[in-house]
């Protein structure tokens, strides 16, 4: 069995990993030598748009891709020759900001109220209709924050919309949240879905900071509204794989803010705190095997590494600390890698989380003052 | 940081993979090309005892070896040039039963009563010396019950002693145990010592067949005496990385058998069954950083896969089951994988093993009747 998967980097690497692991043979592509799935996967070197990349891998069983924003050339081409997975309407909600927003409307999920934007008139009259603060978001090739604006007065609606150089876009209202959840799960070929933990999320500067799954007990009403909403996308959109939904909780309620169609940066702890990871069972859904358990194992956290230059072996002293470290080239902004803290007791999770904090997860250069928490109201 | 690791084996292939998730670069020699720790490593593709193949890695931070028997020219080629870990006195103990038993004596350590043997006269003195049944040995190179011949009678001496070619050997009693149990330990430069909880293991046919760690209150005796021993060795040899050493328990005595200078299969399951691996307390010892902490998570076994000739994906249906596949090509009696088992409790991990039990964890050619057990006096 041989796994194509289009992107090489740290999603493709664990996926890659796992695959070895459970007896599967991970391909990949992408462009750079670097790719930090290369060392670690057969890597076919070359665009993702580029014919000769798909020949490379057209001898695969089954493809898949790690990014949102894989070319629907790539994906049609290998669709004739080889099961597609998450599936087409998958690939097509995942790659832009309005078909998600249709499709959390069309199935009757909360959203923030949003408009889609093609103008500057059009980014004017939405902001009377969804309110402010509000954010602009670029329909497609937006991620870890990047291609977004906050608006917080009419007045910077120019700017904001000159920035994103006039590009299609859509707006939302900015959600007052209580705190941001997310909600994986797996569907596999059968429809059997098995849901992992859901997971409160810290976010700043627009990129995850860490991750936690819930306790039982800790979760409240949200568990089985955010199994609700996740469990009528995988249905609808006949998916097979690893899909992840943002939420904001607000006052009880979860609003969905988006969707990932591929394994995702908040369930990273799955490797560590759960029976089977999302690497595993996303394998083993678009492989065409039975699902693992999603049990969580114990009390379990996740910081992720950002824009650090060399691997950060002073967390190796953490209490219950495991490294993931990417093998990229560092840049400010750039998630260079993961530390799992796993624990007995929460008690001593928070108290491991403490020490944690006292330690550099980022360089001090790529997050200002200013730009931290961007999206708390 | 880059290890250099003599041996493609799946010991290299497991040491491999945690290497790359803390942030080191891992090189492998092995001559052949379906090594299974050359899909997710550098792969130096020649033999251990061509120089050439030492150049190809004279580029790296510290060497280390997968296997018992490195070839004494390559570590001493390479220890001009870098740390060779876990160090000479190691190397040559574990690749030679002579030195090894003369350790254990120096140190005061039980063994069965054993006598060295070059000749069919030394053979036929030492049985009457150390009793019968007894087992003959190569002094070298044998491992998973090869080069081992089990005699019951005086009258058997010649057949075992051809058999074996008349190489240099020991003899030893075979030793009526309770069970067998091994004790895993890491030590760093520094001097730090990290035992993992003493495991349990079941050979059949001199492989290895499970491992399972002792909880607590499981252990007796036995967790502090075997790790008397097994610091006395690691302290006598200056020893940085894993050590494994075998024993059989007796009426609640601890006899050593063998030791393994390096990750031993009785060790897998620390992937999932401990706060940090062997593979990665051996990778972070020999690059001399601090090691991890070795707590044990919880109720944890591991099957190994003996032989069979497909990935086995019916173990994945099994309840707490994490698959390993080696990617090796199948042939009897070869390691292919294993799996390991996780519970919440000892009750559920008993009745997952029974469930495993009526799985094929073996081609059914691997192993006839009259071999299984051969070591069961």
């Amino acid at each position: 069995m041989k796994v194509a998967i289009l992107g090489g980097g740290q999603l493709a690497r664990m996926l890659a990993i796992a695959a070895h692991r459970i007896g599967i043979e991970p391909w990949v592509v992408d462009p750079s030598p670097e790719a930090p799935a290369a060392p670690v996967a057969h890597h076919v070197r070359g665009a993702l748009d580029d014919p000769a990349s798909w020949e490379a891998i057209a001898h695969c069983d089954v493809a898949t891709a790690e990014i949102d924003h894989a070319p629907s050339s790539a994906l049609a081409w290998l669709a004739d020759r080889m099961p597609v997975r998450p599936g087409s309407r998958a690939f097509a909600v995942a790659g832009d900001r309005l078909a998600e927003k249709r499709l959390f409307d069309e199935l009757g999920i909360d959203t923030a109220p949003w408009s889609a934007v093609d103008s500057l008139d059009d980014l004017r009259s939405a902001l009377h209709r969804v309110g402010l603060p509000a954010v602009l978001k670029l329909r497609r090739e937006g991620y870890d924050g990047r291609g977004q604006r906050v608006i917080r007065r009419v007045e910077e609606a120019r700017t904001a919309w000159q920035s994103l150089e006039g590009r299609p876009s859509i707006v939302e209202r900015l959600i007052d949240f209580d705190r941001e959840v997310s909600v994986l799960a797996a569907r596999g070929v059968d429809g059997d879905v098995r849901f992992w933990s859901p997971v409160e999320n810290r976010h700043e500067a627009g990129i995850l900071r860490h991750s936690r799954p819930l306790g039982p007990g800790e979760t409240g009403s949200i568990e089985f509204a955010g199994r609700r909403v996740v469990g009528s996308i995988l249905d609808s959109l006949d998916y097979v794989g690893v899909l992840a939904v943002e939420f904001f909780e607000v006052g009880g309620r979860l609003i969905a803010n988006e969707l990932a169609s591929r394994v995702h940066n908040s369930g990273h702890w799955t490797e560590e705190g759960a029976e089977t990871s999302q690497f595993e069972n996303h394998l083993r859904a678009i492989a065409g095997r039975p699902l693992g358990s999603t049990r969580l194992l114990g009390p379990t956290a996740m910081v992720n590494l950002v824009g650090l230059d060399a691997a950060p072996e002073h967390w190796q002293a953490v209490p219950g600390a495991r490294l993931h470290w990417y093998g990229k080239r560092p840049a400010p902004g750039r998630k260079v890698g993961h530390v799992t803290l796993r624990a007995e007791t929460r008690l001593d999770l928070d108290a491991n989380l403490a020490h944690a904090a006292t330690l550099p997860v980022t360089s001090s250069e790529a997050f200002s003052d200013a730009a931290l928490r961007w999206q708390a109201s």
